[in-house]
């Protein structure tokens, strides 16, 4: 059951369509019309608009929302389960709020194991959906001491079919980790593309189009990313401004050695990165 | 006459060999033996390690070493030109410093207009040239007061030659735009290529390899640059810092439509810029 069929409900559809038996994949959202569109596609095999209408015994719910709506769509499945047994994940970007949300309902929150795997695009919506977009990726789970050892086995076992490898995190460990890889970066792209006039575009080249490619994401996603993830995303901006400063005395000083040294370590980090994709193969991936 | 045959010297020697009457063309360096692979890519036709070996009547030559040794290689150049008629330009991607320096000898500064072509990549050497590196991009040049209109005319000529769009821009007026589309991205790529620790790089995706693509980059080409453009560099990091600020502020304010018209700014930016992309052709470049 796929809740939200955009580019990753979609793609998680399109993956699961791969495997030799594959499960009945159920949509549901609000409008008919894209979930049609996820049906034509091959994403999803059947759809709803209400969860009573696609909850069925032992599913499996996977929840793919804007991360605002993720703890209240969670609370809403499990209120209509009657009588289910049910399982839920999310793929949302952040994950403290969402558990300290479903928190509040103990038994749920045994049954919901948070998810998020590692891939995506600045492109959104179900026709950018890909079914091996998580090949080889990592997906992140953040399981609670709420959670049965049989729970986390099935959520984790879910994610791996889809191709992922899947890491466990406290959910705190996993917001800090993506604000400093994912969350600040798209802060300063945006930074970036609304900085430089327009104007000057036609006098910028490779650097300027790669560092600015993730502001082109949609506005509403990124929003609630920010807000949901508004401590650990201020400190990582934090750690960036104090780097500018580092990189400003030092250039006032004109201190040759120390730029070159200072260089040479973002190169070596950089091609530590490149390394590591290239022996997965990720070396020409877009997402 | 190219000095310096790396990544854009050689992808000069390249495109010059496409054209339909070829001109010869010579390469200048220190080691025989790059000079020797640059002759066997075909990227120059002979070479030589003295100006004196390499300079003809009426030639012109091309300055591509890094920024920091442009201006002494012109006065080399100028110095043997044993009462030749020469004319120079360079690739540098920084001008006034250059032009600064240059101005010291009024005779060579009315035969030097300074050159930029905006085009470029991470990789460096002869073996990453390509003879397609400049179709389509901008040069700027930087043509002084002392210039003739015909010194002027035959460099435009030149770099029109090699597929540049030739854009004219004050030394100053170049160094500022260049700070901002291309060195301080730079640098804030090589902040973010430090700053995030190397066992996160696993649950990185696209956005931060996308963002530290350049900061693979050569550590001298880019200390270089630095170096000879420290006061723009430092007004563009400013602003930077001063957008980072904004956002921080935003952010503590939860303010929802701010945030979102944020965003919303700098995707209709970012779009733009992918749109005058896309009309060029340039979608896939990798420089």
């Amino acid at each position: 059951m796929i809740s939200g069929v955009g580019l990753i409900g979609g793609s998680i559809g399109l993956a699961l369509h791969r495997l030799p038996n594959p499960p009945k994949v159920l949509g549901i959202g609000r409008d008919r019309e894209k979930l049609k569109r996820a049906q034509d596609l091959g994403a999803i095999d059947a759809f709803g608009t209400t969860w009573q209408e696609v909850l069925t015994d032992n599913s499996l719910v996977v929840l793919c929302g804007p991360v605002s709506t993720i703890a209240s769509q969670a609370m809403a499945a499990w209120n209509q389960r009657k009588g289910f047994s049910i399982i839920l994940t999310d793929a949302g970007s952040t994950k403290q709020q969402i558990l300290d949300q479903i928190a509040q309902d103990e038994l749920l929150a045994s049954s919901f194991v948070g998810g998020h795997p590692i891939a995506g695009s600045e492109k959104s919506g179900v026709s950018a959906s890909r079914a091996d977009l998580f090949d080889g990726r990592r997906c992140v789970i953040t399981p609670s001491s709420l959670n049965s050892g049989s729970t986390i086995s099935q959520v984790t076992e879910f994610w791996e079919s889809l191709g992922c490898q899947v890491l466990e995190m406290t959910a705190e460990e996993h917001d800090q980790a993506l604000a400093m890889t994912s969350h600040m970066p798209h802060v300063i792209a945006a930074i970036l593309a609304r900085s430089v006039p327009e104007q000057l575009h036609e006098i910028s080249a490779g650097a300027f189009r790669d560092m600015t490619r993730i502001a082109g994401a949609d506005a509403g996603m990124w929003h609630d990313i920010f807000l949901s993830n508004q401590k650990s995303l201020e400190n990582a901006l934090e750690m960036i401004a104090g780097e500018m400063l580092n990189f400003r005395e030092m250039l006032a000083k004109k201190s040759s050695n120390e730029l070159l040294e200072w260089w040479n370590e973002a190169k070596t980090k950089r091609l530590s990165l490149e390394h590591r994709n290239l022996e997965k193969g990720h070396a020409s991936e877009q997402v």
